[in-house]
């Protein structure tokens, strides 16, 4: 099956996706979406970062305005989402698949592994959120867990069937859509009080 | 004197700067090499996030080519840097002002008072690193004490001499050009070891 690195939504699939009772919002928007509830409520400040473009050109149509008239994506060096809960550093990536087997690992560039890897070195909590679009199943893998299993393998794809087993599933809710952090209050929090 | 929020270099003022032995180097570049100082010697992770853009129009020149050809900048929500230090979410905005008496408080948007504030409940070490260009000088000031400072005065800059007496002038080294984090463990870390 076709993987669409750039999480760009896809109808090329749809028939099969919707007979699987897909939501219809996108990873993006549903982080998006939790993210601004957890600042509304004061739970944490987790953005996602702007998308790094390298501007090469700009023109000046009036005095104030600057448009930007070319301009290039940039492969990015960092994960997409940090901030801050519980006073911790928090820093994740984010990526969906339609694949109904394994996660490719392409979708993660060599970068953002190094990137990850040194965060946590420095005591913040690193993780992976992953879709399986067909499944309409989301999970939290920390960054740990898929170091461990890199390091013990050569495959280019995780298998769903070691996610399941290795990550946890963030169950769907309305309010928020993706309440993540409840796993972090699981595993990590767990007895502390807020 | 002029005021340039958007951080941009000017030469206007070039003969006044090279009497007070200005270095050359924008702040900016400072702090990116600062950075990768820390990176570099395991110290910290932290970044300076993209500028946001918002992107209207993409042609494909190629197959694999995205060229932007129509974008806009956007106002920032958030602060320019962030990551993480021994463990702690670090955030701050850094702006240099060719004023020799005030830092002109319209150079921070009042949506990032609002998210330094939210930061700093959550626990974030929250700053504002200021660079005085005409003294050569750059100073860390905490948002707390930026935050008493605006509760108690209707001043729309904030005075040379307040600043000297309430923030840290970050020494100026070579490598790192700010070694800004000097000052958080003479400050926050006290005692503690590393």
């Amino acid at each position: 099956m076709i993987n669409y690195p750039n999480r760009k939504q896809t109808t090329i699939n749809s028939t099969k996706i919707k007979t699987h009772s897909y939501r219809g919002a996108n990873l993006e928007d549903d982080l998006n979406q939790t993210n601004q509830y957890y600042l509304d409520l004061n739970k944490a400040n987790i953005h996602k970062k702007p998308t790094p473009i390298m501007v090469v050109k700009v023109d000046y149509p009036s005095r104030n305005k600057a448009k930007i008239i070319e301009a290039y994506y940039k492969v990015p060096s960092t994960t997409d989402y940090n901030g801050v809960y519980r006073a911790k550093a928090i820093d994740f990536e984010a990526k969906e698949t339609n694949s109904q087997t394994a996660f490719p690992l392409k979708n993660i560039h060599p970068h953002q592994f190094e990137h990850m890897r040194n965060v946590e070195y420095h005591g913040g909590i690193c993780f992976l959120i992953i879709r399986f679009v067909y499944y309409s199943e989301t999970y939290l893998l920390y960054f740990h867990s898929l170091d461990e299993f890199i390091k013990s393998n050569d495959r280019k794809s995780i298998p769903y069937s070691w996610i399941k087993e290795n990550a946890y599933l963030i169950p769907f809710s309305l309010t928020p859509p993706i309440h993540y952090l409840k796993i972090l209050d699981e595993t990590l929090f767990k007895g502390d009080k807020k």
